[in-house]
């Protein structure tokens, strides 16, 4: 059984099936709050899995962890003047306590900086403590949104975090790249989904920043942003004073930058860039359980094959696969089907012949092919499947990504390709300054897309004009509708 | 140098001096909302380590995770009468958001039963739902409490549950045997902290329980409930219509229970049970730091000695035993005392004269012994250490419940003892029923003390009368201080 709603054809209708339910069950939205979903295990597990991943990357370049509460007393949004106003309206604010109107009210954090800052202002003391890179996760953030859905836009969600201080902007900058790398290598390398870092027009940053960074994946046609790295200058540092005494004994304000996964959109791309008409594909890597195994019955002999089932689990459980001998009452279809939905990534089946021969059959959840192997080449060939799933799917969503980048030199052309191919548009620029910003409005006004950004790193010579305003073009800025 | 405060003399200001930045800086308030405390890097890997090992018994016992928002629809709340005026005074309510009053405003969730419930009310059809066993872990809830203490009660704190439902009554109990066997394993074996398990007479059960069961440990004198179990017997069931098929097809009643080990009491007891006047004494298991590794430099022949620390690292970071070389500008004496008051279970120095023989010289954190080695026994030694370090502290601790516990046979008796002793008292009393709560609200009244209730698993025959109505005694209870 493929889910009801085909990917191809009703993408939409395909995604809440997968989530809910009817499908892999992964949220469940009939908790009594729009836009707070209950995370099911499988949910749970998977994100977990990658959040640790992100934990060792940031943690091995020298973040140190912190939790901070939840709840954020009024005083502190109030200090950076662009952080409040992106941020205010969107706050949830806590009035009442203990049966009574409390003196101050505060609010639900929405993101760290108002809350982690003024920490930094009493722990930031001198050169010494400098670079400064802490970080917190597995904590959740609340934002009044109008429209929600799950993983991908909530009013409380899943939220990671670091928070770095430096001495300069070099060293900070230095780390913009850091981030990036600790993205490449957690997102495209080991969950197999490809990404662009744009630098985002100066109209679009993060509430407070220099400068924004985003990664941008294509989930159905439109971007899905799956993080960001901020370049603060020294804004919050000034307004939270947050400052070193060098070495000259000076007080200096730190420069400061923050990296944000997304981790609610890294979980929604995994289910749009992988998944299929029969449910979630996971790299072997992060599925809860990576290998099912399923006893193939016929008539009465089957305490054989239960015996070899359990004794295949009871094998790779000590190999420290993550695996489950399935030995419900259910069908062997309706197990296929139950763990095809789930993502598992590799199947074993077992039957009276398999047991005979010393074979077993192994189906790989991306291809759905078979394969009878020989019993004793069972390790090298989950080593191999592991390996060529992720390989598979990354190299489709790398070329899916590239086919969904797209050219465009007028408006008019703009306007089409979005119409017919959707996706990701370069065109010539006028400005990602404060003067683009009117070329920008228009541009959302006309065909409800954004201006992401400009590739980061590689300076894509712009030629021709300004597809709304005519100037000449300083920029190739990638142009998409999003999520 | 030694904390300013002597655990002996004033415990309170030890423990405050230890927690805070002076000290181990475990947790900052100086944030600002009462009780609700910044957990610095040192304490978030505390805590998550044992949280982990909480984690895997639970999950090795068939838990699945599940992670419910932070917020709870007012509506949810009223459906157990016992559980609502429990917890009602003690919430906290979200009531503005987006800019305006929200139309149902939701408070913040002070425990799971009420958020979870109304989800096992769908999630749960049929009798091969049983047994369901899930847990949330990593979050926080929220408690109105007018004082608050780091670690000790807070207004918002780490928070661990599991929730279960069973067919019948034996299955649930039997689940309550598991829980006091996790306990056992994480916080006796694994953190050497002994505790009692005792029920809870019917007057101080949790909120809507039919029973609960308390693990206590003695804090300077007092109590601190490092977990406690409930039974929930049909009451939550029956309120929130948490139904399933039985096998003949009738609609049943669950039967439930759930589990909250006290994360932040568990890191309360790490501090004040196994703590000195030089700081945190930590098991090697959850230490943060396991190995220090500190050179010992005279004049200016120190490149050795600096390559050999370096090497030591590198050589037992590859063994995965977190190790620091501490080439810090500053004294070794500095540093001994820095990382004593961490609670590093291992220091190792290195000397002009170690690098020459191929010797170490080891310092264990709990006793402070040095010993010098050789250098090729280092591996085995930290095994040692590591074994002896928790055998030690462990025992220290049983002694020290043990001469916690005393027996009175009057109210004179108890009085005394309590104002000299302190600690548990075991007194004759008349019920822990209903019945019995009248004597307890006068001893309360008159010792600040409580019945904290029976032994568990140990009938112990009560004899003589009651120590406050003088009627004959059914029970030995445990009456003490607490946190």
């Amino acid at each position: 059984m493929a889910l009801h709603n085909k990917k191809e054809k009703n993408f939409s209708e395909w995604y809440t099936e997968l989530v809910s339910e009817a499908g892999a069950h992964l949220a469940d939205i009939r908790y009594g709050i729009q836009g707070a979903v209950v995370e099911t295990p499988w949910a749970v597990k998977i994100i977990r899995a990658f959040e640790e991943m992100i934990e060792k990357e940031v943690e091995a370049d020298g973040h140190e962890p912190m939790l901070l509460p939840t709840i954020v007393p009024e005083a502190y949004i109030k200090k950076e003047k662009e952080h409040v106003s992106g941020f205010a309206p969107e706050l949830y604010w806590v009035t009442e306590g203990g049966g009574k109107k409390l003196e101050e009210k505060f609010y639900l954090r929405p993101t760290g900086e108002s809350q982690i800052f003024p920490m930094y202002s009493l722990w930031i003391r001198s050169w010494k403590d400098l670079p400064f890179k802490r970080y917190q996760s597995r904590i959740t953030v609340f934002r009044f949104e109008t429209t929600t859905r799950p993983f991908l836009r909530g009013r409380e969600f899943n939220f990671f975090e670091t928070h770095n201080v430096f001495a300069n902007h070099e060293d900070a900058f230095e780390q913009i790249k850091h981030d990036m790398a600790y993205c490449e290598n957690v997102i495209h390398k080991k969950l197999g989904m490809p990404f662009i870092f744009v630098r985002r027009p100066q109209w679009d940053k993060f509430a407070g920043a220099v400068d924004t960074y985003g990664a941008e994946t294509i989930v159905d046609g439109k971007v899905n942003t799956v993080a960001s790295t901020h370049d603060f200058g020294q804004k919050f540092a000034r307004a939270y004073e947050i400052m070193y005494m060098d070495k000259n004994e000076k007080k200096q304000l730190g420069w400061q930058t923050t990296l944000g996964p997304g981790l609610i959109r890294i979980m929604a791309g995994l289910i749009g860039i992988h998944g299929d008409d029969y449910g979630l594909v996971l790299p072997f890597d992060i599925a809860p359980l990576q290998i099912v195994i399923i006893p193939i019955l016929f008539e009465k002999k089957t305490a054989d094959v239960e015996k070899k089932c359990r004794q295949l689990e009871k094998t790779l459980k000590a190999k420290c696969f993550r695996v489950k001998y399935d030995g419900s009452e259910n069908s062997a279809g309706w197990k296929f089907n139950e763990w095809e939905m789930k993502g598992v990534p590799i199947r074993i089946e077992v039957g009276p012949k398999e047991v005979k021969e010393k074979k077993l059959t192994l189906v790989r959840r991306d291809t759905k092919r078979k394969e009878v192997i020989s019993e004793k080449d069972l390790d090298k060939k989950i080593c191999e499947y592991a390996d060529e799933l992720l390989k598979n799917i990354k190299q489709k969503a790398e070329t899916e990504l590239k086919n969904s980048i797209h050219d465009a030199k007028t408006f008019a052309e703009l306007a089409k390709t979005i119409e017919t191919k959707r996706g990701m548009v370069r065109v010539p620029w006028c400005s990602i300054g404060l003067d683009g910003q009117k070329c920008a409005e228009k541009l959302q006004e006309e065909t409800s897309t954004k201006v992401r950004g400009v590739l980061f790193g590689k300076n894509e010579k712009a030629k021709g004009k300004c597809i709304m305003c005519g100037k000449p073009a300083k920029h190739i800025v990638y142009v998409a509708k999003s999520y």
